[in-house]
């Protein structure tokens, strides 16, 4: 059976250029930009909580760094050094080939050089953490005012829906089951996008990982002010619109997951009124879509408006990892 | 049953005197002092592997940031924050609170902030991320060469025999088995050891958390050299010194304790002969003994002599956290 040491130097051990030292060490040893502030951001997936057991091991390896990714694309920060750290039940070198593969694909892509971690014997969990680097401004969520408009990249509840079909909660056809798996399994962070609004006069930014509500709510508490959202705006996963489309009264579900779906992974995020063409320009950039959904208001909490601007009455709540 | 925002909310969010923001937003901001590099690690203590259900939940907090510091103690690093995930298989308040209070204990001993991480639910498991800052050298274990003397810090053993109580393995009386728990659960980090290390020139240095055998020959390994060390020299854990001196040929568990105990946390380093008056400085000035244990030789391996001079087999390895 191949030891630690012996795993590491085979599937984490890769050659780092950002590094004055990476893996092998106590500890790496990184060079941060003068001047720049360091964003650093720690998250833990644990199995049956997170993923399933039988989780395709590279798609795990990509969204294991892809969840941190998009935390400090939620700040706007360029990613540049990552630790994993993880606990398996038995090396199992298959497994392990894979779930480096998918890692280090996402890291290639972002630049990022796994730096160091840890590997241990135990109930499968992963703890990667990412450090990256602030440019101008980092996207505070205490950076709202009343007056500014609340955008959404991407589409929502797609992530939340696939979930609902490994759950046997719902059937979709195949083409929608593909499509939903995808946004759960590999979902892409907004760093780009993330960066590009950066670079703009005060944005607060939230990644969507437990749902629009709840996210939104997070900015809001932060930033001292109050929201209203309006519903027909959202932009809505395909698979996700043709459920609401179809039974719109009915299907809780649907709505559910558009706007308390975890794991979407896009930015929610607000700016001033002045810079919608600014934040059209970075999404169509960044290549990724984005929709203006709402306004921050004074006050505090967070109003659903129907197309006439009507209050909707909205039962669902964000995902909590205790209260579930 | 509060929220895991609750939870963050009391029991891990404090005031950040050293982070631009610390706890609750995507990711923590930093300002890295300019030109220093910046040592990163990650450990992770999974329950039943690292430590059993029941240890106290306040020493399992030190325990956890302690053996992160001390691996920043092993790079000449001056710890300035630490991210800490936590999945726990309930929101246990008592034990919380408890964890808490001896991670922050430490962390105040260290002035090192917290400033952000995750929890979840899942088998209890602690993935702590430190971040400190090198001075003028770093305590690479690449730095050894033939001729350098090889050093200890403290009293090795105490921590392995602990555990061997604990799991029956043997009787300890009162005393012994107070003073080895104490070593097992609650490690000093050698922070200031390292610092003071690091003012000298080409220390390599490692934490002996696998045990002095497997950790000194990591150091050997990364310098591409041999070492030879002096048995009776190794300083020992007044517990272990006393069973080696009752039956010194008979009692294997003694020596494999003192050679091959992990969770001593001590350092294992080595520097040049010219050094020896300040390495005894920098220990006494940060107030724990060190100890010439050997010396380092071309070639490769690890040989163990006797107070003749003559080489001890020993049958012993480190703790490697897959092959047990």
């Amino acid at each position: 059976m191949p030891s630690e040491f012996e795993l590491i130097a085979r599937y984490f051990s890769r050659a780092s250029a950002q590094a004055e030292l990476g893996v092998g060490d106590d500890a790496a040893l990184l060079r941060p930009t003068p001047g720049r502030a360091l964003a650093v951001s720690s998250d833990m997936l644990v199995v049956g909580r997170h993923f399933f057991a039988d989780t395709d091991a590279g798609l795990l390896g990509h969204k294991a760094l892809a969840v941190n990714l998009s935390d400090l694309a939620a700040m706007g920060a360029r990613p540049r050094w990552a630790l994993l750290a993880l606990a398996l039940p038995t090396p199992d070198e298959a497994w392990l080939a894979a779930f480096s593969h998918g890692f280090f694909a996402l890291a290639r892509r972002y630049m990022v050089d796994l730096v160091g971690g840890d590997t241990t014997r135990g109930p499968l969990n992963l703890c990667v953490t990412v450090l990256g680097e602030v440019g101008a401004q980092a996207l505070r969520r205490d950076a709202a005012r009343a007056g500014d408009d609340v955008w959404v990249s991407g589409e929502l509840g797609g992530a939340a829906l696939g979930l609902a079909h490994l759950r046997d909660e719902v059937a979709l056809d195949d083409e929608h089951r593909d499509a939903c798996l995808l946004r759960l399994h590999a979902p892409t962070p907004r760093v780009e996008l993330g960066l590009r609004l950066a670079e703009l006069p005060r944005v607060a930014a939230i990644d969507v990982s437990d749902g629009l509500l709840a996210d939104l709510g997070h900015v809001l508490t932060r930033s001292g002010v109050a929201a209203e959202l309006s519903l027909p705006a959202v932009p809505a996963h395909a698979a996700v619109a043709a459920r609401l489309a179809r039974q719109p009264a009915a299907d809780g579900l649907a709505l559910r997951c558009l706007l308390a779906g975890g794991d979407d992974y896009e930015l929610c995020f607000t700016a001033p009124p002045q810079a919608r063409a600014a934040v059209q320009a970075a999404g169509a950039a960044a290549g990724v879509p984005v929709t203006r959904v709402g306004r921050i208001v004074a006050g505090a909490g967070l109003r659903v408006l129907d197309e006439r601007g009507a209050e909707v009455a909205i039962d669902v709540h964000g995902y909590d990892h205790f209260v579930a």
